[in-house]
């Protein structure tokens, strides 16, 4: 049989992943876990795909940012704009992550939530990284999309829960990562019902739904799933609230904590990120029993080769 | 091969259903539907089961008011609380159908997620209905419960979208209906993310985050499925707004709306129910082309034999 996780180095991190499906999926083992009771949950940007040097849904904002420009030239002078057109990575990881998203929001208010996903999968069909010059789809990590398949091959329902917008995430999500929209969880704004010109549609409203980041991941986990997940991975203080609760659970739980400490094949950067930075999860990975994943010891192969 | 749906009567409205799914599921027909977009919403009061004379939750809240009674007797005196000790439906259904969750919900503020979810698991495994003299469970309708499992098995997803609290539909949809916690939307309070003790835990707060009724239906869609249903079925003007996003994407779309018309086998009733009444969407059912489903005419059976 071949290595359903070949992208992986045969390190103990390895180990602890096989180790813990297989007790989980053995029937006369006491870890048993039924397959409804399988969920995994994933952050997306630096977990399942780069976030370095800059996030694709910050590159999806400047193409907006561009297009509205180009109609109205006053917005070339006016911040954050001004900081997106000029592609000022310093000025935009400074407004937080919180603050990316608000304006990746306001600026795409009016439109309906279907509207949003044709233009966002038109956008990502030939969305490049401007870094590693690939198209963005190939920005995924080749050892988390085994991780995502070997899961489901052993009965698992992946989840993504990330800080990111909802909808734009879904716009990708199932051709990229073979999950469905309702299994995507993230930053949302309210809608308005507009059933008034003969067809019924749900229009982005400029107002805050929710920001999923840190103990709003549980919650929104909450809300969602309704149900505690027994794996999550992740790789930033956002995301320590929803291994947690993954961990406090009965029976085996397992939590990644990925470390980006690959300066060759990707980025080292940690506790330096502003925009989402991982601190206060490395210092208690032990405390809190989180797996530490490093990029540079456990991932054999980081990307797929270029075709 | 056994008829799928042989609760229902050979009418209109069975050939309607047979007709759509067939024509979804044709890969060489125009109005196929790749399986993952082949989205069910079913309301859940009143649609999957019985809600008269008293709806489940309402008997969950009775019981849990009466625990707290038993503790603080002078609760017995102030309303809500007296009408529900007294069993007073009229006053009950006076506080309409928000007012009821509301106090469903305050009784229950203080509880973790978990805790309350084996709370309701436990009372609902031996609650019996007091006008059918049957187990809560066996109150679903027959044809219901057919029709589900028909969907599934020609690739649906079925979820349920109910005005009912979210978390106390979960404690039972998946024995009673198939369908896990990740697919049931309904209305939700506000959770706080406790870490304080050891475990972590999603206390459930005395706030309301959603009433998912009218509207709000169909948003919630939007929040937690990101994709428009081909197919709803309702029973009230409450479920109007999520039939009628359903029927306006493109394509063959179907939009069921059961009539309690049946007062020997059920009861019959649209109008005049205070909780969740049916009127703008019997008489608009023709101009939003809603397919009228008549409990005295297309059900054979309404409930299951007793055993």
């Amino acid at each position: 049989m071949s290595d359903p996780l070949a992208s992986w180095n045969d390190s103990a991190v390895k180990v602890a992943i096989l180790d813990f499906v297989s007790a989980v999926n053995d029937p006369h083992g006491r870890n048993f876990v039924p397959p409804p009771e399988r969920i995994a949950v994933f952050d997306n940007d630096g977990t399942l795909w780069c976030e370095q040097p800059v996030q694709v849904q910050v590159l999806f904002a400047l193409a907006r940012a561009q297009q509205l420009a180009k109609a109205d030239p006053s917005l070339k002078a006016r911040q954050p704009f001004k900081a997106f057109l000029e592609r000022d990575m310093k000025a935009i990881h400074a407004m937080g992550r919180k603050g990316v998203f608000e304006f990746a929001f306001a600026i795409h208010a009016g439109m309906s939530v279907e509207d949003f996903g044709a233009v966002a999968k038109d956008w990502f069909a030939t969305a490049r990284h401007p870094v590693l010059h690939r198209p963005c789809a190939e920005t995924a990590y080749r050892p988390q999309l085994e991780l995502l398949a070997y899961l489901r091959t052993n009965g698992f329902k992946t989840f993504i829960v990330s800080g990111g917008g909802a909808d734009f995430v879904r716009a990708f999500a199932e051709d990229l990562y073979g999950i469905p929209p309702e299994q995507v969880i993230g930053s949302t704004v309210k809608t308005r019902f507009d059933a008034e010109h003969g067809r019924c549609e749900l229009m982005k409203l400029n107002e805050l739904n929710s920001f999923n980041d840190r103990e709003v991941k549980a919650q929104n986990i909450g809300l969602h799933i309704g149900r505690r997940p027994i794996m999550a991975v992740g790789n930033s203080d956002g995301d320590m609230a929803m291994m947690r609760y993954t961990l406090s659970g009965p029976g085996r739980r397992l939590a990644l904590l990925l470390h980006h400490d690959d300066a060759v094949r990707e980025t080292a950067y940690d506790r330096e990120f502003r925009l989402s930075p991982l601190s206060e999860a490395l210092d208690r990975a032990r405390e809190f029993g989180f797996t530490l994943v490093s990029m540079k010891n456990d991932w054999r192969i980081v990307f797929p080769e270029a075709p």
